[in-house]
């Protein structure tokens, strides 16, 4: 039995903290997480590290100005905020959440911001968890 | 750079939920997770399915009475609980955290659902993940 959403293997998981350089401490320096890079993103209002453990991405992001992760941090404090599916194809997956009758935060599909294309599911739908799924391909403007 | 823990490798994800079985029409009919076994655990006070994405598992949780995990859900709601690195040696990894200063909840390995030896980070030195390590060796009572 599989699901619609088809997820293919999770893509990464994303932590929300204030500070991102003292929390590499921890993740790089404790964890021993590999830095693949530290970028800022104007468009996503964000300062992020990425970060690797075997052949999954952990994101550590820090939120620069308000926003939904200032929000969350403001909310329910640092920490986990979200896990990624990469599906094959996101369209295909949204349709077929749709479907199936899940919320979803992002009716179509938004630019990532390590690139490919993301929807958030909606937490109602998901019991409690913050779940995006993505794919690989590039995001057009229409 | 790579730290004391030497995470190998993320071993599992950890959601917990108040009821499982619509919590899985959710992870295995929509997100298309596969199921491994679906157990309960009279140790752990838990039912559980550990599902399979790629070559992480995903792990579902239902607590059946009183304790952390319950706590949890009145507290914060259903959702993700942890994230688990897998390390190749608990009792290394372990030494290493405490002497770098890192608080830890488990200051001993006990026994994981699934067998092997885990402790979990205390949040407070984790920029509020909860996070466990893990080993695959045999959990030995004293």
């Amino acid at each position: 039995m599989t699901g619609p959403a088809k997820a293919k293997k999770i893509d990464h998981l994303s932590f929300v903290v204030e500070d991102l350089d003292e929390a590499l401490e921890f993740y790089v320096g404790h964890i021993g997480l590999e830095v693949v890079k530290v970028e800022e993103s104007e468009l996503h209002g964000v300062k992020a590290a990425f970060l690797r453990s075997a052949d999954v991405m952990v994101e550590v992001i820090q939120p620069l100005g308000p926003g939904p992760l200032a929000d969350f941090l403001e909310r329910r404090g640092p920490g986990f905020h979200h896990v990624a599916f990469e599906v094959e194809d996101l369209d295909e997956a949204l349709a077929a959440t749709a479907e199936a009758g899940l919320r979803v935060i992002d009716t179509e599909p938004k630019p990532g911001i390590e690139g490919g294309r993301i929807s958030f599911l909606h937490p109602k739908s998901t019991f409690g968890a913050m779940i995006e799924l993505c794919d690989k391909k590039e995001f057009e403007r229409e």
